[in-house]
């Protein structure tokens, strides 16, 4: 099995609603270190798993949007908690879309497996989900 | 999958016994900087793994007791040498148990599925082990 | 000379004013990890810069103020761009003045010459200021 | 299961054929931060998943033979683009080979159920393989 | 003193001319994580350093014509090994030129006093240049 | 100014006596990191601050007899805390003989204004101990 990973990063702003969140209850914010994972079984004629200027792009497509934003205010997470687990998984599928619109082209498109995103929230706390290309 | 990791970390003294072990057979010690990391299918209502408040305080509790020790003297290490595999395991098994009785709530004792215990004994190199939450 | 280094991290919401920072006006929030240098020429009489334990309390202790907060809304700020270095420069001077204080002893208090404060706002920048501990 | 990582690094210089590629079209360069993991489900009668200095006397006796070269000239990979995606599957199976040749001694040759390679190539990409040690 | 530190990075050939240098007399290669740092002693009305993005286009810029290429073939290194030292030297000789002609705007150029730049070859080495903005 | 950094590590044990230092008093031990820098106004001939080959083997060869060591046996340090601060003025200390007797060679030793020595401890605290290489 191959593994491709690119790195990039947002910096939003949110609060959190559950008496187990404490002080993060308040509005405060964070950097989040996002590592996008692509994985295949055989790498394409070329010898790579995708084209990592497509996958970069990609990556920062998906987190424009999200990028210096208050995400209590966006209204696709209206009554939830952008918790970093909600957020791997939200990055994880808007990416997944883009690959199955072909973002990435039709052979990675058909050829990829599963992806991974991982969300570094600082230097003792990390979170991340994955999920099959073509399940969920 | 969701996973939540955290880090934390030991300084501790120790030795080896037996002639793979080289230099380390001597009394030394090492900096162990300690990740765990949980895995579960699903988030809970809050929308996350688990609380990561107390996910902290396990691990310094589980931490706590092998901290500025010479484990050469620790009973429950007697006959083992404590390789840095040997210890993720132990430290896996200790924090398997704590959730077992209750230590993150149980919500997530239920539905967690699996942990993983890596020791990073320097820039160079590092163990893990993982082990599912209701087998062995 | 001597250096001593502590790392700790703060979770805060801020936006900024100026055409200058572009999307960055709007609401948004950032992981600051936050390292605390100490400087002096001599060790004492143990053999250290400072208390590690006092440093860290001390550091934590200047944090826990803007920990998850939304810095717009604190009067210490009114008026100012809470920008890296502007916060580099604030922790920097709260914690010379708890020196100065006493914090760390009196020992400490007089040996040590200069410090600084570095933020790292992501893996790809960081600010950082630093003082004398009596000039300024 | 438990995992042993080792890092060493390579610096190489090659260049890549195919549209795709953009400007590493050019003759350019890496440094390959890599990291070989190797996985097995006990540990031996020491403690643990293999000797630490025959794992990094094998990863750097298959690391040599690349060091300090240009890829384009070595025959083993005419006609074939040297991504990291191929140099990480490469030495993954070239450390497997010595694997099975004994380079780790006997029980942990049988002992040990797969292995990983991961190519750092920048503080923003990496590449990883993974396999059995027995198929492929 | 204040200072502002933006990471960026290169992938390079080159060979080394000199015995000093066994093997990497060879043609091989590198990556280099550049971090460029820049010092004044105030901030300016906005509270920054200079503007970041100014800053990282200002990096990138330089960085351009020497990314993706084989240093031993650009003219304006005939004659002298691209060692880091010399590299991390030539490009904080381009940025300071770049501040000179007003890249950063005319109140940073004015204001800015020295910069550093550092350039990370691998995890175990790496070197640097620091200079005065108007000196030299 | 140059500088040229290299990395290293060894594995020790200790204690140490003095109430500030709570449960370090008892037989513990940490990996530490280690970075040597060296400084220089102007490079030699080759364009490099010191051969990196002869600097990663001098400090190799002082970090050597204290690796694997448990440093409260040591005669050398006999009333003395082996803390963090005072093993970074220590290795400098050697490094700086070494130098001074040759082990860079001539030109470096000559032209080589500085050093430092970095210790990091763990991924949360560290230390250093700089001084002149003709001064002290």
């Amino acid at each position: 099995m191959f593994c491709l990973t690119v790195r990039d990063h947002i910096m939003i702003a949110h609060s959190f609603r559950g008496e187990v969140f404490g002080p993060a209850q308040r509005l405060h914010g964070a950097t989040f270190v996002v590592d996008l994972e692509l994985r295949r079984a055989d790498l394409d004629a070329n010898g790579i798993v995708a084209d990592i200027g497509l996958v970069s792009q990609l990556l920062r497509s998906v987190l424009e949007p999200l990028n210096y934003r208050n995400l209590d205010e966006l209204p696709e997470f209206a009554g939830r908690n952008t918790t970093t687990e909600v957020l791997a998984q939200e990055i994880c599928h808007r990416v997944r879309e883009r690959i199955r619109d072909g973002a990435l082209g039709d052979e990675a498109g058909t050829a990829l497996e599963s992806l991974k995103v991982t969300l570094r929230e600082s230097h003792l706390a990390w979170a991340s989900y994955e999920t099959g290309l073509r399940t969920g």
